[in-house]
């Protein structure tokens, strides 16, 4: 039996801050290798992806995982009570940076697949999706993956991501979609002038000021089936004039819009755009507006992917867990243009944060999770 | 006869960056003694102003100067055509730092004032109180002069003060008032998030966005008999917040009133703070505000000493100087707690720019005028 503590362990060891490939892959590639699976370094423009196949290529029946071994930098390393790439174990509790997003997972996923692989040969293919750029631009990870893997003929029938999904327990949420999310920067231009004589000035400020509340203010949806309302959040405003009798040239506001299935980064964008243009019509202020949509939303609706997950976390858990389309993005926006993808991972505790830490009988529950998956896949559904 | 446009020069020459002496003051001193005038410098907190009078103290009949020598940064060097402290003249034109604001005003009053005083020496005081910081925080300046002088029983019973005043043409404005104003400066406290779950987070920036809109619309008056209607400009808004995933803690806003006669400090304060209040409230953002008073409204009514300086106005450029209140804030507003106070001064070309110059024929105008003053002031009124 695969541990895959210390496989989680060896991995928080490897200072793998995106992009760096920290060691990471190169230990999972010996490991997967060892255990017959076919790896392939997919790096791109200087990331490092790992795509490991164990099985056919193409075979009609290929059970993928997604997962990354990137992690954010670690902040204020004095906060930490815990080296953060020490692995140090706690009381229950391993700590360190990626130690829950998502280093845990991707142990628990590639422990119980060679554990699979080896003990119940599968007829078909169990394929490991390995990315080291999922917290940066994303660019050249999973996306570089997917594109490789299309001229390379090499195919998943569902896969599975292994991002973190529940906000407080074990087996409380599974991620069947996610809402897109779209950034826009605004840049208002005025003509600078003294605050003495404002009619010779045209100030930006107020047109930004109004554009913002009105964004701000506008309700998008009230939630559609499967998801929650769509928001929009104003996440900053700058200007950086000092002198208090100077009216600014120029001010800029960035909005984030996360978005369900009612709208699409286009319609999106055009009302943007004609908000921004009404705005600039009504004051006369120059208004840019850059837009660029990260991800659209999607969903892979309740079905044979979803059951044979959840009934897994059902299982070892003794949680029904929720089909939600909350949160973030993550690397499943990419895969749902390849096949039906959900997401199931640990608790996300600390996320991001100092002291990131996992408790360790949970990446022993996520692998039994992950291998209840793999064993219902391919056999006949039945337990 | 005191040439002017030399002492312009030579004050010029002195490199007299606020709060810098430069020279210019120890020049005047020298210059004045030597007239008969009784000199004292009135230093304070480093910073350093010349207070002069020819005649007795405390004489009912006393007329006042008041001016600065201090001048702003040159700013960029090289877009300078001519040494900032060079004091070149080409083409009818003296260029240099203060050129116009308002080494020629001191200048032009100094050499009018030391003419007078030896051809016709008046039955009464010429005082000029000058400073060395106008153009910084301007409260060890004029202020302390003032002070100075209240301590001594030293009075004036009008004064005039030589800031420029005119937009295009010699003799086309005085200023019987000014606008007060008031900065404000707001912070909005929320609660830090990320972009894709708002509900958790209190994104202070649609309050900040609301009420800079709601204060940017707001219509303060229309105007007052003598003055123009009260602005309200929103200078800046500032947040720094790079990542377009989270939501921000806090954000930053300031606005500069300009106000008239219809409102006070006070008044503007109390309206700020019940505004703040009241979106607080509604939105559960925390706004802090600190506000600063730099100046009230002030307004010397149309009179006989407005009348006395319009009228040597006319007779030396045949125009009629409109009485106005506009522009920003000057010395006056410290002056008119001591006695009734205009001003009236060069064409403000180029002030605070690269380039700042003065036509000759004008500083010899300036002197003309202030001459005027003093022999109709000290005479019986008529010419
Ligand atoms: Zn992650
Ligand atoms: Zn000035």
């Amino acid at each position: 039996m695969t541990d895959p503590v210390d496989l989680t362990a060896r991995l928080v060891r490897c200072p793998s801050v995106t992009p760096e490939e920290g060691g990471a892959l190169v230990l999972l590639e010996e490991m997967l290798s060892g255990a017959g699976f076919a790896c392939t370094r997919v790096d791109r423009n200087g990331v490092a992806n790992l795509f490991a196949r164990w099985g056919e290529k193409a075979h009609p029946r290929s059970l993928g995982f997604n997962g990354h071994t990137d992690v954010v930098p670690i902040g204020d390393r004095d906060a930490w009570t815990h080296d953060p790439f020490g692995a140090v174990i706690e009381d229950g509790w391993l700590y360190g940076r990626g130690a829950t997003d998502m280093k845990s997972g991707v142990a628990a996923f590639a422990a119980a697949a060679v554990d699979f692989v080896r003990d119940t040969p599968p007829d078909g293919a169990v394929i490991l999706a390995i990315t080291g750029d999922e917290e940066g631009d994303a660019i050249d990870g999973t996306a570089a993956l997917l594109d490789w893997m299309a001229e390379e003929g090499e195919r998943m029938d569902v896969c599975l991501v292994g991002e973190p999904t529940s906000p407080d327990h074990m087996g409380q949420m599974m991620k069947i979609g996610r809402r897109g999310s779209l950034t826009a920067w605004f840049t208002f231009r005025g003509r600078q002038g003294h605050s003495a004589y404002p009619h010779l000035a045209l100030n930006p400020l107020p047109a930004m000021a109004r554009l913002m509340d009105r964004l701000a203010s506008h309700e998008l949806d009230r939630g559609t089936e499967h998801f929650d309302a769509s928001t929009l959040a104003v996440v900053t405003m700058d200007v950086g004039n000092a002198t208090t009798n100077v009216i600014p040239a120029a001010g800029r506001a960035t909005v984030n819009i996360r978005f369900n299935d009612a709208h699409s980064g286009a319609s999106l964008s055009d009302w943007l755009r004609a908000e921004a243009q009404a705005m600039a019509e009504a004051t006369g202020v120059g208004i840019d507006i850059r837009i660029k949509v990260s991800g659209e939303s999607f969903l892979t609706p309740p079905g044979r992917l979803s059951d044979l997950v959840s009934r897994a976390v059902q299982v070892e858990t003794n949680r029904v867990p929720e089909m939600s389309t909350t949160g973030g993005t993550s690397d499943a926006r990419f895969v749902k243009d390849h096949c039906p993808v959900v997401e199931f991972g640990l608790v996300g505790h600390r996320m991001h944060a100092v002291d990131e830490r996992v408790r360790i009988e949970q990446i022993e529950q996520l692998k039994a999770i992950y291998a209840r998956v793999l064993r219902d896949y391919f056999g006949d559904g039945a337990d």
